[in-house]
């Protein structure tokens, strides 16, 4: 079969044998796949990732232990944990510090053609939900992760920082929410796609305004966000780290702890709760995809998703 | 009346008019006075202040506007809040916009003959409460705004950085409180307070543990204490900052997102809270106090409050 390769900064393709299945695992033939952030972090060099890379996809299940799922269209929960330790047993195997991570940490990615996750992993696609969409479960689950870590109740009003995709699909997933949203970025192209769903944009302000927010989300990857968040959080209020930035961040620790600031790191997030926005107009998914490339072309793919301006970039399967 | 000056870094003492009482105010007599290790920064230039430090203090009420307030001992919240924003209105005037800040913004301090500061903020001490109590009331207000902002169940397993002022006041509070309370600090003779206590004390530890709390304070007082409570913290744990460090810290902000971490940053506390404590066995004030002198020679106790190892140095009204 084909799969990408990852290693030292190179994407490549090669022919490599179809993953055996073991107990309690799907195998899984990839349809539509996404380049997320992620990817490109591991291409320059982040965890000291080399093999196959790909957590963003939906599938066709080819063999499972469940019969029923066998020629489903699946999307699926990328930590694979352990089910065994305390965090497991608590439902936050997403925490499992045994777990592997699909794509990420010693668990063969989905840029392949075929590839293996347990089947507890799997989420049932909705008939008729196009590809383009189910592709977005996962970041989009990320963008939920703050409605289930953090009370912001309908109606208030939330700054979000950064319009590339993770903060887009924040800022619509907390429109879709009942927020109002206030959301500051740097490309008016991107903020045309938030502005259409009712959000409030501003693009490269003067500056931006100081203290002036109970609920501050902090997406914009790179180590100044936090910095500027922080400085736009009224006292007693709450920023949401979602920038897994690479390497130290300088923070000036005295406003936080002057205004009893709360600063909540957010990462990956339960599929139950994205899959209900997957359906209907609430998010425009489909303004959101930049390119779309054939497995084999999954070099060319990668640096056009590393390409400033771009949105989602997308993998096809073999067909 | 005798009032201590700082400015550019020198302690003073000057003869100056006895404040003027402004409707609403209370006049108020020093008893005793501590000095904080905010003080110390406001000489090493925090602020830029200049004029008469303190904040930590008990008096006696001179004059004031409600008649059953003269000849009572009392302790006084340091915020002079507006009373009419929104804060105000809350009931978190110490996070007023608006607000003076006793001995540190705007208002001259309690190391000083007389001073002034409203009714309102104003506290009657238990009839036979020794002073050397007392003036702890403060920061260990401070302390209780942990337990204020945070939830921490009794008979949960609580880390604290850190073995000055405010770390030993931590931890106290937390035992108190039902926790139990592991201590890490530098200071043998400083943790044995804690020790005596109940507290779990480890000095000078090789490695401190990783991943290992569901809740941390960090109360070191220096930049790096930070990013030890973030590491040891475990997945979705609450680490609180208690301690305002001058300048900016750097941190990995990596595993704060990818353990989905909650940063509390954490101040001044309502003093209702830390009254109760002020009385019993829980917390050994006395053992706290590493010395004690006079007014007019406040440049002698802010060396000595300076010096390494030293707790709490008090200041002693005039006679």
């Amino acid at each position: 079969m084909l799969a990408v390769h990852l290693e030292n900064g190179a994407v490549t393709t090669r022919e490599v044998e179809i993953p055996r299945r073991p107990e309690g695992f799907a195998l899984l033939r990839l349809l539509l796949a996404g380049i997320c952030n992620t990817d490109l972090e591991l291409q320059r060099g982040y965890y000291g990732f080399a093999g196959t890379p790909g957590h963003e996809f939906a599938a066709e299940v080819v063999e499972a232990g469940m019969p029923e799922l066998v020629g489903r269209r699946v999307v699926g929960e990328i930590n694979v944990a352990c089910t065994q330790c305390e965090w497991c047993r608590k439902g936050l195997g997403r925490h499992c510090p045994n777990r592997t991570v699909l794509g990420i940490v010693n668990q063969p990615g989905a840029f392949a053609e075929f590839f293996v996750l347990p089947e507890r992993n799997l989420h049932l696609l909705p008939e008729g939900l196009p590809m383009e969409r189910a592709v977005f479960t996962e970041p989009l689950a990320a963008a939920c992760e703050i409605l289930d870590q953090v009370s912001i109740p309908p109606g208030e009003t939330v700054a979000v920082l950064g319009d590339g995709k993770l903060g887009l699909l924040v800022a619509l997933v907390l429109k879709a929410h009942g927020c109002r949203v206030h959301q500051f970025g740097r490309h008016p192209e991107k903020l045309r796609i938030a502005g259409a769903a009712g959000v409030d944009t501003e693009c490269n302000p003067a500056r931006l305004p100081t203290a002036a927010y109970d609920w501050v989300v902090e997406a914009t990857g790179n180590p100044e966000g936090l910095r500027a968040a922080v400085a736009m959080a009224r006292p007693r209020g709450t920023v949401v780290m979602k920038s897994t930035v690479h390497g130290t961040v300088e923070i000036d620790t005295a406003p936080a702890i002057v205004n009893e600031l709360t600063l909540v790191g957010s990462r990956c997030g339960r599929f139950e709760a994205a899959l209900p926005l997957l359906v209907g107009e609430a998010i425009p998914f489909e303004r959101m995809i930049s390119a779309r490339f054939q497995l084999r072309d999954a070099a060319k793919a990668f640096a056009r998703a590393a390409e400033r301006g771009v949105l989602k970039v997308l993998l096809d399967g073999v067909a």
